[in-house]
């Protein structure tokens, strides 16, 4: 079983599950405050009509990159009752294709996971450096 | 990052991923004589019309679960004609998705990848004990 995790170690899907996970924890080491973050908008576009109001601000982005690094290092996802909601409507798209090769699925969820995780880890960073600029810190 | 990679080795979505891959191990340590396989009708609704010929026998099922251990293993997508077309299909169906919450969509594909991965590793099992009724060894 140790050549299979040396292999793992080696895998990309995991190295780029890593580097948001250290991202995220730069983030945390950099933004000492976070309670300035409160009531700055944010630039980015998340849909979060269905959230709480907090995801409208730099702090509740903040708390939302946070949350994700703990379920990617746990590999756990939570239960919860909005995320589920919005899954859903996620699932009844996909129902059709559900009966496709499962090779196909395979290739589209772990690619769709790179894709999800890479701008996950520049949203942090972008954050950690708007954090910067608050506090007149250049980079 | 010791302790990032020791969190990661008890990651249940990694723990998965190793699951699959070690199902494929033994049943490439019990098909001995992979061309047994080889025109025998696959139970499984796989569609593979745009595949190769041989999706549709046992054999090409062989083929197929080894290939994506492969890339689990090494995490990365190899470039294929075939697959891009069928993943452009899914990603077409998504795109209205594509601008939903970043934490949603994560959360989507993690969920997909574990429903995925956990029907490949029954898909294994299931053609291993095949092959062992096909050469007649109880199990």
């Amino acid at each position: 079983m140790q050549s299979a995790d040396a292999k793992f170690k080696r895998n990309s899907l995991f190295l780029t599950l890593r580097r948001y996970s250290s991202a995220v924890s730069e983030m945390e080491q950099t933004i000492l405050l976070p309670s300035l973050l409160r009531d700055m908008p944010s630039d980015e576009v998340w849909d979060c009509e269905a959230a709480e109001e907090t995801c409208k601000d730099l702090y509740g982005n903040y708390l939302m990159l946070k949350a994700i690094r703990t379920t990617v290092e746990s590999g756990l996802i939570p239960l919860d009752d909005h995320k589920a909601k919005n899954n859903t409507a996620l699932n009844k798209t996909l129902e059709p294709l559900l009966d496709t090769d499962p090779e196909v699925l395979f290739h589209f969820h772990v690619r769709g996971l790179f894709s999800v995780m890479s701008d996950l880890t520049k949203k942090t960073q972008t954050l950690t450096e708007k954090y910067m600029d608050i506090i007149g810190v250049a980079n």
